[in-house]
């Protein structure tokens, strides 16, 4: 498995790939999708995969078969489309595939459970580069790996838009899921990862910049507290979201769900000082960022307000009654996020 | 769940929509998904789906809980592009939900599994109607519930191009799996299920004819032998696959996989006088449907050749030392299944 920083096709600098024994071959530059043939390319990509712990039965036949100790399986579907979710000038594949990935053991770890497994489908133009998809399958393998699990199965078709479905699979280990609906008057509401990084990437991103790299690399590789999501289910977390739509929206739901209002501590979202910066060099607001901002895949959990928060969560706000979220009792005027199909 | 036979949106005759009390609403028409709105077409959808036996939590939060009784889950994915793998003017939405559903479920029953569940990702158009996305999600729940399966999560988004990809889940019941590498020379192999109906019912809409209707339809809604996987693997099954690439390439992995040769019985494909008679109208040999078509995911298993066959299950050959395969010990000339990339 390739680690970070030393992937080949890497966006910003493409270093020669030199495999030391025993890794595998560099990949074969030039050859499209069509001439590898579907066969050909799943022996290719699947070559590339190593295995997750939970995996019984990985690539190669009818499915896979997955470890489930608890007798249960978190399963969540992410899809991701070429120039809606990503573009090629912006990320390389390897960057694209931990996205890919980390969109979806978000999702398994924000119901509180430890992910074990993906599987991919993938629909790429004939004329695409073979090596493109194997850098793809490099990068959400490796995501995949930060956790433990491993990429089990998938599918490849020509389409004429490049796309990427990709499934998780994750288990509870014995803690009830933490669903959407849970949220009770009175309890806090705490925030564990990163917001308006991504955003602030993707903005960067979009009127042309590179960097600051610490907002761009952050768009093309959330940093996702994988962990704090088991950790909120043991601590009692009432409810939990990972924040796709943005913070606002995403909370939004959980209100709407458990029948609740919540109020945010406007002081609990200092802006740092590079987003500021960035922010005020491209004429935006930052708390938009931040509060409407969805890909950094943060975990944010109420929690009953007399237990003790697990590491890596701090307090951002409160559970009331009434509906709808408020940042210090007042509606906040931004962008709250976005919909899929706007 | 509507019945087959009386869909709305059915190709070859749309019937008016007349829900009786406790039914859902009839679709409204002309709303685009663009018009409907991400979370207003999710809504729409998931009000349609039944839940399956095995769902503890379904749709509508970061991820779904399915039961996996088994302490192992099963799982497969496969995705149909629009153009390659359907055709919106030679099924309706409900047919095609049908076939996304049923090459997945059957994957999962080629590993000895019963289908628990499905995720399914779905790419549209915007100018497409909800109606449509709505009356796919019928096809697909109604396919699942044949099974006893529900369809618990999903993800949708805008795309150019219309794609579906489905992920199913199975629990294998306390049974090892059974992969394409177990089959020993001297084992029998045994057919569940039908061979050539879909893929001459392709041929037929290919050519722009409607009938024979038991080819078309077979095309549209493949009738797959899901209950044939786990009696397979009860009856001990060394190997098996779901036909989809055609019935001599899929025997072909199973020969590759177990290291081992598979010689068919040529007497035991005795092609049908519908389908005889639309290939000589169509001037096609016959025989190329039965052993190189693959969208009725017929099952094919090895079994040891002292024990008895499960019902459904009839004799088509016999696993032999070497490699390949062969029709009464000669290399079939005709077309063996295909690459998705051709």
């Amino acid at each position: 498995m390739a680690e970070t920083g030393d992937e080949p096709g890497r966006a910003g600098g493409r270093a020669p790939c030199r495999p030391a024994p025993g890794e595998p071959k560099c990949p074969e530059v030039g050859v499209s999708v069509a001439r590898a043939g579907e066969f050909g390319l799943i022996a290719r990509v699947t070559a590339r995969l190593a295995t997750g712990h939970a995996t019984l039965l990985g690539p190669g036949d009818d499915a896979a078969v997955v470890h489930a100790p608890d007798g249960r399986v978190v399963a969540s579907t992410d899809v991701l489309v070429e120039g809606r979710h990503f573009r090629r000038d912006w990320a390389s594949a390897v960057d694209i595939g931990h996205r890919a990935a980390a969109a979806n053991l978000a999702d398994v770890a924000a119901m509180g459970a430890a992910p074990t497994a993906l599987l991919v489908a993938l629909c790429m133009p004939p004329d695409l580069e073979a090596q493109w998809a194997e850098e793809l399958a490099d990068g959400l393998a490796a995501e995949a790996a930060r956790v433990g699990a491993g990429v089990v199965g998938g599918d490849m078709s020509a389409s004429p838009t490049l796309t990427i479905a990709v499934t998780a699979l994750g288990d509870l280990g014995g803690q009830p899921p933490v669903t959407r609906s849970g949220a009770r008057a009175g309890d806090v509401v705490a925030l564990a990862g990163r917001l308006g990084y991504a955003a602030a990437g993707y903005t960067v991103l979009s009127r042309g910049f590179r960097t600051p790299k610490i907002l761009v690399e952050a768009y093309r590789r959330p940093e996702v507290p994988y962990g704090a999501g088991p950790s909120a289910a043991r601590f009692g977390a009432t409810a939990m979201i990972d924040v796709s739509d943005g913070l606002l929206a995403d909370l939004g739901h959980v209100a709407t769900a458990s029948r609740v209002g919540i109020d945010l501590l406007g002081n609990a979202f200092e802006v740092p000082e590079q987003m500021r910066d960035a922010a005020h060099a491209l004429g935006v607001d930052p708390l938009a960022w931040v509060l409407g901002g969805g890909d950094d895949h943060a975990l944010v959990a109420t929690f009953p307000e007399d237990l003790p928060l697990p590491g890596g969560f701090r307090l951002i706000g409160h559970v009331v009654h009434g509906a709808g979220v408020t940042v210090d009792g007042r509606a906040y005027k931004g962008s709250g996020g976005w919909e899929h199909f706007r």
